[in-house]
């Protein structure tokens, strides 16, 4: 059976989520696929690593005193916890900027037990809350570090976006020809691209010797915490097997990661843009894959709640469960 | 190209909704179809007209003096405004029960404004805000006119759900044996049957000359605004056809409908159980489908919000839509 994720209500499949996912090594060769590896769609947030990088490689973090936790916030999907509203002030102090220059617009946080306290307190939500004002930190950062205007700096026009782009291509290995350009949830541009190429991003981000990379990687195994929050996937494998793996969320289904000890980036995209199953998927995708590549062992303890997550119904009972179900293709191996 | 739902970012599809759909006469004569008619999946909230049948058919409703109100918020997924919570309460003082004898939990209101007003104000939410509180007292109405139990009426084994069964069975055509049963969001039980199935009951329930039948038809037609509420499309789309078209929603992406004067019953459900598609997949399947029935036109203006959702992001701007796409198969027209 092709792999896939299922809704289950008793003893039948009730809903089912469909799934592309590609694995690819840094030197581009794809040795497992589901579905179709050539899918193109948008990256979402999981192309933050990416649009951070210049954030290294132009030396705005040592221009600005910027260090790794800032690097990680740059990379995050964060759930606006008050660590990570915290590090966005600083971050933005730093720069000479203010929450009044961030592009994005605020949410309801991605981290439950945060949007029920938010919604207990009556609290205002304002731009730094976004789960993105990490990475928009980091463009105003690249802005005001090469004397670029402030104003517009989301915009796709901007030479901030231009020199982001210009990074987007060289780790995808696609020409900025062939890259789709929408506008993101948080205003900014967001890149489609075949998932394949996202994968051989993330499987260079994991074993470049290039100083971005190192860093980047680096920034982000050493904070966990700060690239998602508590009870999310994200933040929970990495802490489950630190400093072995980066797993990054996408919105409407995508999820990215690097095994760097495995030798293989992956990227899989939910077809209906389920955020439930994506999770879910690529923990099911991990436990088949490392075995047959000699990577780490992803523990058998601690990740249950992604392993199978119940359904309840309104009394607490549980009717069912989300599972991810099927073999990976290992073409490759 | 098929039927189905797509979700877009600037010029890209960024996630596909599968769509199967079955469209029935109520002869069981299949007109059209979308994917797999014969795919069984739970009919979820979408069974209630005929989980209320033998209301009517038992002469529970006379028996305790209920009316076309309480009946048809038996046949709703109802978005617990004020409206909804009183007619519940006065269905269970009729019947001689109390809140207390409602087996459902209560759950965020269906209705965004009901959810963002009881956010605000911290209400407590009690079985009778759930969206099947009619259904559960009409349940309670049931056994207490035969002297059955009212412990643990919701449950499988119990002749409440038992009469109900041979209800679904009669109108679907289907036998209990073939029959799946699980347990449904609210605590009772949920019947997977094949697609086509669902349609069938549906075109019956539009055109049958059956006592019941007639009876739930016109209280549905009658009262729209009790069905769903405020800004859902069961209510709006009989609102803007008034008297031709009984259309209810299920959980998990099903929709059944039914437009006595084109002599079709219809059934779809979304692969995924995406419930913001399945409203849009319905209107965009009866536009087609009317004029090559010689069925009532549904309206150009007033539906609009299901025509295409647009998708804003955090500062308001639309960045893509929500639309179905493609043709539905029609093998007997």
């Amino acid at each position: 059976m092709s792999f896939r994720v299922e809704l289950t209500r008793g003893d039948l499949v009730e809903s089912v989520h469909r799934v592309s996912a590609a694995v690819v090594t840094p030197d581009d060769r794809l040795v497992a696929a589901v579905g179709d590896p050539g899918l193109v769609t948008y990256w979402r947030s999981a192309a933050k690593p990416f649009q951070a990088m210049p954030l290294v490689e132009d030396g705005v973090l040592d221009h600005f005193g910027l260090g790794a936790e800032e690097l990680a916030l740059a990379c995050a999907s964060h759930s606006s916890e008050a660590v990570h509203l915290a590090v966005a002030e600083r971050f933005l102090a730093r720069v000479g900027c203010t929450e009044g220059d961030l592009a994005c617009g605020p949410h309801l946080p991605l981290g439950a037990g945060v949007a029920r306290d938010v919604a207990t307190l009556g609290t205002t939500l304002t731009p730094r809350w976004s789960n993105c004002s990490g990475k928009h930190a980091g463009m105003l950062a690249l802005a005001r570090h090469h004397g670029w205007s402030l104003t517009g700096y989301e915009a796709a026009g901007h030479p901030c976006q231009q020199r982001i782009l210009a990074s987007v291509c060289q780790w995808t290995g696609v020409a900025a020809d062939r890259i789709v350009i929408g506008v993101d949830g948080c205003t900014t541009v967001s890149f489609a691209l075949p998932v394949r190429s996202m994968a051989l991003a993330y499987a260079r981000l994991g074993s470049s010797p290039d100083p971005a990379a190192r860093a980047i990687r680096e920034a982000m195994m050493a904070y966990p915490d700060l690239i998602a929050g508590a009870g999310r996937f994200c933040t929970d494998i990495m802490r489950a097997m630190p400093g072995q793996v980066i797993a990054k969320i996408g919105a409407e289904g995508v999820y990215s990661a690097v095994v760097p000890a495995a030798g293989i980036g992956i990227t899989l995209k939910v077809e209906d843009g389920d955020m439930r199953s994506s999770g879910v998927a690529l923990l099911a995708l991990l436990r088949q894959l490392l075995p047959r590549l000699g990577g780490p062992t992803v523990p058998a303890t601690g990740l249950e709640a992604y392993e199978r997550i119940p359904i309840r119904n309104t009394r607490g009972t549980v009717t069912g469960e989300i599972r991810a179900v099927g073999e990976l293709q290992l073409p490759g191996l």
